[in-house]
Order: C-alpha cells, then sequence, then structure tokens
C-alpha cells in the first residue's frame, strides 16, 4: 500500500475479489463485446471477466470497458488469456468461434469449432464447476451439444442463445406491421437457429387475441397478407445485416444480456434457448434444438410443450435428423 | 403439479429457492416498506423476504408487493414471522425497534430495543451465518453496537445506516443553495446520527472547489450567508418531517438502498455509516459511529481518515463517550 | 445570488424549471405517494409535482422524497397546494378522493369525488391544456368518465388506470399456480375496475399455449383445478389488503408507473386501462371501462377488439349499464 | 391498415411520431454506434434518429438496433440518410468527421472537417432549430468552435463532449491506484481534450480529504509514487486502445450518454465539456475548452470558476492560443 493511501484509508477486512454475479465471456469480437456491454449498461451484472487468445484486442477492449466504470456502477472489469480470473463464474458464455471458409463443409467448420471448444471448455468448467454454460457461437445447436459432451454438466447447465434472437426479430416485424410494442406482441420462434427455424403461428397473439382468428390463413403461402414473410425475413435477417454491417451484434447482445438477466435473478423468464429435446415432440435424437424454456439459477428448470402442429413437429423432427447427422461425425 | 400445469410443462431440474442477491428486511414499518421498495423497484434485489410479528400487516405488506411483480421483473417476495425463509441473507436489515413513549428515558429506550434485539439477531445469524447487518433501528450507533454484541459477528459485517441519509441531505440542501445537482455537491456528515452529528465544512467542495477556499467562514456562526443553517436543517428535519407526515421514510429506504447495493454489488463506494471507531480519530470506546467507509460483499473493508479540525474530533470524542456511557449500562 | 455562489459558478444561460416528463400527482395519500416513489425510484419521470390540500403533510412527503435526491439521479420534485407549479406537465395522475362513509350510498360518494373533482380538474387543464389525464381514484370508470366531462378534453386524453392493476395480479396468481414468471404468463381483466370485472381465460395463455386448449373448463365452476378462483382472488384483493394492512398502494403505485411510462416514452404498449367505450363490444353507453389499449405521447391510440364469449360480454354491457345509472345522477 | 390489423384494432387518435427524448446521432462508426447503444441499453433517450451517408451500413445498424428493441422497452430506432427525420431532435450528437491521413497537417484534418460540418450542422438546425449540438469528433475543441460558427446558435447550445471522458478515466485510475470506486474518487481533467489536457491536482479528493494533503508532490515529477503517471496514461489512453483495438468506443459511448442524460433530464449536473471560455480563467480567444459545467434542458448554464495554479492557467491559456491560431485558418 502506498504511503497515501495508507494514510488516507484504515483497513478492516479484505475486500474480496469476486461478486455475486460474476459472468465470464469468452470471446472478446463484435458478439462477444455486445454482451460484454449490455451486462454492464444494464446492470445486469457486476462482475465481467473477459477471455480471449488475442491478447492485444483483449487488452484493448478492457481497458476501453474499464474508462467507463464511473458510468456503470464501478463493476469489477477484468481480461484475461489464461482461465484462473474465470473462477466461480455463475454463467460463463461461449461466443468464440472460427468462421466458415469460402467452400468450407459445415460439418469441417464444427469440428474446427470443436477443437476450439476443447480448449475453452475444460478450462471453464476446472475453475466453475457449478457454471452454466451459455453457447452463443455458430452453429449454436450443434455447437450446444458439443458444449454438453466436453463438460460433462448436466443438460440443465448448458443452454444455447437459439431463438432467443429470432424470437424478438420477430415480434419486432410483427409489432411494425401492427403498430404495437414489441412487447405486447408475443410469438415464437422455434426448433434450429437458422434457416430451417419454426414461427409457431399457431401461438402469434395480441392481449391473447390470436392472429389465426383473425386471419386463419396468416403465415401460410395461401395468405394475402404475407405475414409468412416476416418470418422469412427473421430468416434472412442476419445474412442481410451480415452483408450490409459485416457482422451482427447489438441484438444478439442484448438477447443474451436477457437471457443472463433471468438466470442470475432466478426470475423463471421464458426464453426459446437451445436445450436438450430428446423425448420431447416424438424427437428421438440427442441434440439440442430451441424451445420455450423456463430459467433460473439453476439454468434450465422446465420445457413449455407447446401445441404444435404436424408440420410443425415434421420441421423440428427433420431438424434433429439433420443435426444428429452431423454430430455423429464430429471427433470430439 | 396440477394437471394442466404437467400438460404445459416438462421438468428438467428442480427450481432453487433462492438467488445471489437474498435480502432480508426485519420490520415492516414505514421504514422498512420503504427499504424494501426501493430494493425492488431499483433492481437491487430479486429476493426480499420481510419479517415481522404483526402477521396481519406482514402478509397485507406482502400481497400488496406481490401484485407489482409484473413491474418489478419477477422478483421472489416472501413474509414469514419465522426466520427459516431468511435462510442464507445476504444482507438482513434490521427496522424493527420501539419507538420513545412520552418520558421515557433514552437508556429506557434503548434496553427495550436491544431486548427486541436478542429476540431478532441471533435467529437471524443461526439462519444466515455469513450474512452481514445492517441495523437501521435508532438509536442507530447504540443499536449496532448491540446487535454487533449479540451477534457476535466481525466488526465488518455489523454496520448502522447512521450518517448516510443526513449526508444526503446535507448534499441537496447543498444543491439547493448552489443550483447544482445534488450528486455534484459533495460533503460528509459524520459522527452520531442526530443532534449530535458532525459536518465536515472543511471538505465541502464543488468540482474540487473547497467552500472554505470562497468563504473560510462557511459553517461558523459568523458567516454572513449562514451555511451552517443547512446542517441545523439537517439535524431538524427528522423531527420536522416527523412533525409534518408523522413519520420519515422514503429518504432512509433510499439511503438503505444505495448501501445495500454498494455490498450486494461489490462496488466498493464510500458511505457515511455506523462502524466500530476504537482507535480511530483518538477515539478509546468501544462504539460505532459514522465515518466515510468503503462497502464491499465483505461489509465494511477500509475507513477513510479525514483530516478533521480538533473541534470536530472533540465533538466526534464527546459523542463516542456519551455513547458509551449509555451502553455501559445496556443489560445485553 | 450569494456571495460563494457567484464566486464559484459563472452564469452562462438561466436555468429551465421544467423538463420534458413532467408529471403532476394530485393527492398524497398512500398511493399519491406509492405512485410518486414508483416514478422517482424507476427513472420514469424526472419532475414530479405533487398537489394536495392538506399542507403539511404535503410539505413532509416532499422534504422526505427531496432528501433522497442523490439516490435518484437529481429529480425536482416539487409540492404546492396551488395549480400555478403543475404547468405543462405532460400527464396528470388524479389520486385524490373521498373514502366511503359507513352507510353511504354509492351515488352519494360519487357525488362528493365529483365534487372535488370540479375543484381539481379545470386548475390542472387551465395550466397544462395538452395534458393527459390519468384517474386513479375510486371508482375510477365513473370518475373517469367526471374527469373527461369536467376537463373538456378529447377522449384519447383522459384515462382511468382500471384494470391494468388486475390484471397485474391476475398474472402473478396464474405464475404461482404453473412456477413461471408473472411476465411470461398472459392473461387480461377487463370490464369494470372491481367485484363485475371480467377475466378473459380465452387468452390466457403461457408462450402461446392457451390454459383452455389444455383446460377447456378452466375459468368455469365445473373446473377440478379450481382456476376460477384466481380471479375470485383478484376481486378480493383489494378487500383483503385493506383489511390488513389498512389500504393498498404498492401495487397501485407501479401499475400506474407502467402506464405513464408508456406514454412519456410514446412506447405504444398495451395496458387495461379505462378507456371510453361506447360503440365497442356492443355497448351503447357513454362510459368508461377498461379494455387492452395502446398507449403513446397522445395518450390513448388504439383499442384491441378482443374476441370475447356472449357470456363476456354480456357482463360488459351490465357493467356499462350499472355504471350509466349512476353517471345519470351525478351533478356535474 | 391491413384487414388483420383493422380487425384486431380500433383507432381512437393517430399515435404522435416523436417523444419527449428524441435525439441524433449523426455517424454510426464505433463511436456513434457506442452512443447510440449507451442511450438505449441504459433507458437515456426512447427515440433514437441515425444519420450517415453511407447507406448500407447505416440501415444495417438500425436493422440491429431494432432487433433488440424487445429487451430495450420498446424505443422507436429510425436511420436516414436524410435530415427530415432528426426534425425536433431535443440533441444533436454529431461523431461524423474524418480520420487524420498519414502526414496530414493539423488544419489540413480541421478544414476537412469543417467541410464535412457544413453539410451537416445547418441541416439539425434546419430542422430542430431548438436542439442542442453535442460535437464528439475530434479535435472536439476545435470542432465545437466550428459547429457554433456554422450553426449560428446561441453558445449555451453548443457543447463538446471534451474531457468528461479524461476525467472518466483519470477517476478510473485514481480508483485502481486506491482500491475505491471510481464514484467515489473525485478530480477532474480540463482544458484541451488531449495532450495538453490539465489535470486538476489541487482538487483531487475522496470523501474531501484532498491528494495534496496527504502528499503536496502528488501530480509534480518529484512525487515518489508517482501520482503524475496517472495523467499521463489518460493522455496515452486513446492512443494505447486505438493501438490495441483499432479505435475507442465503450468509453466515449457511456461518457456522451451521462452528459446526454444530463441535459433531457434537466439533473444541472457538472461535466467536464467544451464550452466558450472566452472572458474565464484570463483567457482572451474565442475558443472552446473544457471546464466543469453544469449542464439542463437549455444545454450549459453555468461554468464553475476553480481555482486554478498559475502553472494550471498558463497551460490553459497556451492551449486557447494555440487553438485560436488553428481556428483563423479554417475557412468556414
Amino acid at each position: 500500500m502506498s504511503d497515501t493511501r495508507g494514510l488516507l484509508l484504515s483497513e478492516i477486512s479484505a475486500p474480496v475479489p469476486d461478486s455475486n454475479d460474476k459472468v465470464t465471456i469468452v470471446g472478446v469480437g463484435q458478439v462477444g463485446m455486445a454482451c460484454a456491454f449490455t451486462l454492464l449498461t444494464q446492470g445486469i451484472s457486476s462482475d465481467v471477466v473477459l477471455v480471449d487468445v488475442f491478447e492485444d484486442k483483449l487488452k484493448g477492449e478492457v481497458m476501453d470497458l474499464q474508462h467507463g466504470s464511473l458510468f456503470l456502477r464501478n463493476p469489477k472489469i477484468v481480461g484475461s488469456t489464461k482461465y484462473e480470473s474465470t473462477a466461480n463464474s455463475k454463467i460463463c458464455i461461449i461466443t468464440a468461434g472460427a468462421r466458415q471458409r469460402e467452400g468450407e463443409s459445415r460439418l469441417n467448420l464444427v469440428q474446427r469449432n470443436t477443437d476450439i471448444f476443447k480448449s475453452i471448455i475444460p478450462q471453464l468448467v476446472k475453475y466453475s464447476p457449478n457454471t452454466i454454460l451459455l453457447v452463443v457461437s455458430n452453429p449454436v445447436d450443434v455447437l450446444t451439444y458439443v458444449a454438453w459432451k466436453i463438460s460433462g454438466l448436466p443438460r440443465n447447465r448448458v443452454i444455447g442463445s437459439g431463438t432467443n434472437l429470432d424470437s424478438s426479430r420477430f415480434r419486432f416485424l410483427l409489432s411494425q406491421k401492427l403498430g404495437i410494442a414489441p412487447t405486447s406482441c408475443h410469438g415464437y420462434i422455434i426448433g434450429e437457429h437458422g434457416d430451417s427455424s419454426v414461427a409457431v403461428w399457431s401461438g402469434v397473439n395480441v392481449a391473447g387475441v390470436r392472429l389465426h382468428e383473425l386471419n386463419p390463413k396468416a403465415g401460410t403461402e395461401n395468405d394475402n397478407e404475407c405475414w409468412w414473410k416476416i418470418h422469412k425475413q427473421v430468416i434472412d435477417s442476419a445474412y442481410e445485416i451480415i452483408k450490409l454491417k459485416g457482422y451482427t451484434s447489438w441484438a444478439i447482445g442484448l438477447s443474451v444480456g436477457s437471457i443472463v438477466r433471468s438466470i442470475l435473478r432466478n426470475s423463471e423468464e421464458l426464453h426459446a434457448v437451445s436445450v436438450y429435446v430428446k423425448g420431447i415432440h416424438g424427437i428421438e435424437e440427442e441434440v439440442f434444438l430451441s424451445l420455450p424454456a423456463i430459467l433460473g439459477t439453476n439454468g434450465l428448470t422446465r420445457i413449455v410443450k407447446q401445441k404444435l402442429e404436424n408440420e410443425e413437429i415434421d420441421k423440428l423432427k427433420n431438424s434433429a435428423q439433420v443435426i444428429s447427422e452431423v454430430q455423429k461425425d464430429i471427433v470430439l
């Protein structure tokens, strides 16, 4: 302790390094940083650890966040290329991963990311054996499975960010078409995060008024009002934003923030997140797909069994099979 | 589980009852409820337990808070006349206590409240052995000592709300006189919460410009601008508000909320709170008085040694002696 | 300006007294104060004016709030028995009103409150001709009509807090029975705020799964699971809390806060609030009843036309007739 | 209105497009977007307009933010290459500007940015004649002068983000050295934003205890504890972060957010921002430099006249002269 500090302060007890809401984020790319900034600005966590292999970038991001501490109610913000500093994290968010190369097969990409996960997951679990893993890297459903397998954690503690974002996009687009706030327009996108996601049109409603009561064809191709286009826009969103600005960041950061809040605050809110679905809706494979799920301190506590139409169930089953095919060739 | 619930939900893991930011409040009078409402509306805690001996009042308050859950991000709010439900609280706030009777001696009041504390503190510590006790009941400095003695907890984990509120009042009144926001007007009221509190005029400043640089007499009776009146108003505040509305509630609730946030979020912020001061500023008695103190997960970590003038130190010492006199006759 | 202030500050432009989110609250009883504390702690308004005829109580409440300014991001809090200080309020919340006397007829109570409103409403409209009136006093539906008639404001700018609170209670009770957060349990109570309110069971849903899909009898008396009891509990809530603690405050304060936020932030969210319903659901009377309504800067912009069952419509119509009967004898 | 929408909604009044807290941000680079994300996540504004000349990037950023609306309490987020949509903005934040080219003179850079400002400022003022301009582009002090000249607005309504960020960095670094939260470590960096900024060591304090009371040499080169290094780190911060991650974003976004909040909420808080300083501290030139200033609805209301040492005043005067030199050659 410096002389001045000694003259100023009288020590009574040693400060404790960690807080009750410690969160680790692996990967400080655009997605990881949007997650970190959301957690800090929305007061979701007061103790954020960033981990990455790129030391310069990591140090720059940490400094930049720390310089805003005054405006963030004094959180603790730490960066490290090592995992010791992640110890006792309540949640570990994984945003690290390789991007698809020109002409690369999907399996090849998955294998490369699996190899990256092998260097990350055991370290996270070693230092935070009671943590919840929240996988954001893509393809998120397969990689959540990979994280589950590598980690050895129970299935309630391995979750993928899944279609929480797709559902948010869906509700924003519904809100635009109806002139009502997104929080008042209800609907879920479930299944695989990406092209084969399923919009559960039967449940779309405003104040309990189902869209199908007003327009039974909504969501089908025969609908004059073309509500189906909204689902198409959801699917195209990531592609379009990537084309326009090079990557997606803000919405996925906010989506992840909402999931983290529900877990840290034990709020038992519903989120469409990627969970272990074997045995649900007749799915027979050991795969992770998004379904409305209740989240709390324990991670996943319950899954909502939506009333799906046959066609919707078929799509889910098909996604499960496709994903399972990819998974069986992964070298874990 | 009801049939409908069974049809709706597929259980994956049992929900966990407690959150990481669990806080118990003992006493659901105006002060206790203002504390509870502050913790919930400002998102400081998502898990609040209320304890009181008056079962009806307690149940009414809990129901009234629960009915607002929708607007509070789904906190857990529980009320109980028993202490089992307080288990594993990070902080226990004690607002219970008797009010002074007409013609009652101060010592008599303190003894009555000590007897009440004897029925509360051991129960709190039994169910939350690692908790931090935050005493709000008056006379707060003596009762913080009492709580410390009864609890057997280390001194960093027993804190009185002290002059955090007086300092807030002081800064509001400074702000009114200067036309600057209270958060930009700096100054501390320390010592005994109440009539003998000490305004540290030497440290009062705006943007680092000390009031004494501009007006060396500020705070003294010889000052034409009568800054001393502000301290007098602070002292008179509680009396005046009690005369006007019957009790004080909102500001003490907010003050307590700010202390709880610093502890739960481990933010190492400074608060003027009642702490064990033997050995500081030449105080020789085992008493609790308010000094600027750094708070974190561990409770009290450090005390700031302000440069006080002799007169200010004399006042502190005098308060310490008076309080010590009262304390020595308490039957613990 | 004092000398010290002159030495400290160099004036560039005069501060502006009002903010963009100014809100007036008439009545500083338990309900008015819970509204005020919600607006301030949740950062909904930074400029709150309290009005009441009881000068002492008013002054005490204002001082108590002001002393917490430091913890509230420096809002402006003003109290006055006169209406000049309410000028340019974006919203005026009316919580003032007489309580029912032993043996007093309902009409008599309404007339007494109408007389009180005659002393309030014209003053509010005089100083804030573009304001939105939000009536909270009971019986809220009749008094919203009274406020509308007295004020001469267009119907989009006169709103009653209505069943926004009943709906919140309903969703909390659903959440308790299902083990899911209230924000994830959807359902509306509409119609008259009070005994004759209507629970729209057909729209109750979780993740778009309607309760009626799982249990078609839910809400009826023939249901083994007794979901109807939840509606009964909602109706009994106010009575029970008043019996237990003497009044209701926190939940109504939070409910009003949510309405005010949607208006001030122009968020176009849905709230079940008391609005002019002539012409909707076949109602022929000039009455105000709660329906899901979209709120923004302009007050009420749209009403959601729920698909109600005949029985539900009959209840609404009956409420409309009863209320209309009361209204026709009011001396405005 | 679509058929379904017509069946669902009954229109009462037209929604109002703008909110009371509308803010325009010109420039959607890293800084502009960090500003936007801060305003939205911290609930500072519910109505954000983004303007840029790069239509693709702009559209991508707007979509990405909109898709997170659900998690942001339903703000209005709009992007446009034209200025019509900025009408009636309370504040216009300008982050647009060219970066220094290899070997480019400072004046040349300033002239290029002035030319850019000529295409922006008149448009902003045309559509929002009562707006406050908040300049963030660098060199911020010169460009704030340029914005003031071009706009024709009174000096209280043209502000540069200035050393609000430098002060935040300073306080974070103080906090690290002392083990106290940044919000409890007080100190100001004033003058030119950048290399010639002035750390006002005489005012640095914790709980009113001045660093100079404990260590009179603090801030000088003769100080064993090397406190001066903290100021050096502040100056080097931007360079270092740019070297490490390519740009700065988060802290400047948060800093701007804090300024915007004080203005929109009329909170009269102090911020070190770039203001017109002719006539203060003996400065004779028409330049903008950062001083502690009080901000409210009206923009700048008052400047705090700090007690500076001669050396500090000399540095300010020198900065004023250097800046004035640059300014006189600018073609406005």
